[in-house]
């Protein structure tokens, strides 16, 4: 196994080569795992089986330009990256849009192989009991790359539901900050985290975003089913077990503003911004279109109203599940 | 609001008239509440408006007959009862059960309203925000006790879909257990709650839960979409957030035996106990008839096995979600 770092992973690579101890799984890596700088990635992949990327969502057009000129043919390429792109009127899958970015006799050739689903990496790296679902448009290539993955502790299913399992995959981030704001509220209100907390507030939220997460699968067309195992609520599931995006959530619930919150992260990589960012943007395209219902995800409204435009937290729950129930009952 | 006693909540009913001081909610009662002992069912019948039941799943039957005689018009009935009950080769939702049990003429004219979602009763209590599901065969029954209970904290959904509610409301007690195998397992490893967990394990099982739940209300004739929103995932969420199941599946976790771990909960209801045995006896039942297949449920089973026979946990991954992967790959 060949680790290659990009520009910004100078400290993690030379940790790894003095060492063999990974600074921020806090753990030594196996015998057999060699670490090369970015300017030795053509090295790195002199006769390589596969290829596995790590970068996250912004760097995965740099990866496509880094690695076309270098790539000599199409290897097995699986990524881990999570995100949202939308581009010429749709939203687009990462694989989808690395491909795209590839050279195209290369791109002709690969499919590429997305990875989602139920993945805290410092338990994966401690080989704990892990279940994830591998995919790719083309079945036999999300086989292939599980061939070489699979082992007793990580358990791989494949999907060629690339839109669908990668929507769930993305927007797990944005839905696990609006679950996060039940704690925070509750901080708010004196509650400690062993006294009366609102967990019914977060449970309604947990099952507003499943709703949405199945609207939007079929709005890209994908499986709604996608929303409803692993890459869905699994990963809804252990997102909200911890993690930057909780605890940006939390903070929000607080009542800190957009930028007190922010500023409290240090500067800590927020993906579930550029997410809802996306996903508003594609969305009232997408609505002008005649293509798509923003009423379909007032939760993910409000969420960016909050994240993006610091609007104060205020659950709409009575526009929950298609349904106006509580306006109409004159009692809210 | 009168609240009315089985007999086995005299200390409670004492203690409502006392102080108006509710002993397990630890909660004054609002004024213009008032309790009565079960003796005085009749008396508190009188001039009502609507009748909620409280009583466990096993005491639905007992309550349809007590009631049955005192009653004397076919008042809108609600119930909170969850469980499972397998009868004349068919799963029964409770409503359709209390219904059955009650004298025929009054039968004939009341549709019981089901209640499921996430509601831990603390929170609500403390007027903590709130969605459930209202469910009757006759949804305009479902609407009318809405119309009663809805406020701005408690908001109501309503669904003529019984079976399916009512299953999910069921089931997750059984499930709720699995995922607490994660921590009983993690601390067995020598893990505490702050270090790295079991939370991958966790969320596989909670997604293998929410497959299995939608292929059950399938299997009873709901609506599979009842298990993706506030009955199945949130009902879920919230019973893995505490509760008597939570603990029970922690200590099983921890490698004790059923019956070590039943001690340990000094006489708690375990529900979980008993909806895992109906569950697998009728299932068992359908599979016999052609009509259902037991593979469909492997994690069910295994709950079943470790709750009911005492077998150690050993979680099927490669068994979740219809596909035997890991054991074709020959590397587990």
């Amino acid at each position: 196994v060949r680790l290659v770092g990009t520009h910004l992973d100078e400290a993690i690579v030379g940790a790894l080569r003095e060492r063999r101890f990974h600074p921020k799984l806090a753990l030594e890596v196996p015998e057999g795992v060699t670490a090369f700088p970015n300017a030795e990635l053509e090295l790195a992949l002199r006769g390589a089986d596969a290829l596995a990327l790590g970068v996250s969502s912004a760097g995965v057009r740099w990866a496509a330009e880094r690695l076309g000129p270098v790539l000599t043919r199409a290897l097995p390429i699986a990524m881990v990256s999570k995100g949202l792109a939308f581009e010429a009127d749709a939203f687009e899958a990462l694989p989808d849009l690395f491909r795209s970015a590839l050279p195209e006799t290369l791109g002709a050739d690969v499919s590429p192989v997305g990875i989602a689903g139920p993945c805290i990496a410092g338990e994966l790296a401690r080989r704990a009991p892990t279940a994830v679902v591998f995919t790719a448009r083309a079945l036999a290539a999300a086989e292939a790359w599980a061939e070489l993955a699979r082992t007793p502790y990580y358990q791989i299913w494949t999907s060629s539901d690339v839109s669908g399992v990668e929507a769930c995959a993305a927007l797990k981030n944005a839905y696990a900050m609006g679950m996060a704001f039940a704690s925070g509220l509750n901080e708010k209100n004196g509650g400690s985290s062993g006294s009366i907390a609102l967990h019914n507030y977060e449970a309604a939220v947990f099952a507003q975003s499943v709703w949405e997460m199945r609207r939007f699968v079929a709005l890209v067309g994908g499986d709604p089913e996608q929303a409803s195992w692993l890459p869905g609520v699994g990963d809804l599931n252990v997102t909200c077990n911890g993690g930057r995006t909780g605890r940006f959530g939390r903070l929000l619930g607080l009542g800190l503003t957009r930028d007190e919150a922010s500023a409290r992260m240090q500067g800590a990589t927020l993906e579930c911004l550029e997410i809802l960012s996306t996903l508003r943007e594609g969305l009232r395209t997408l609505e002008k279109l005649g293509r798509a219902r923003g009423s379909d995800f007032p939760l993910a409204q409000h969420l960016a109203a909050v994240a993006l435009d610091g609007e104060p937290v205020a659950m709409p729950f009575p526009r929950f599940f298609g349904s106006p129930i509580a306006n109409t009952s004159g009692r809210t």
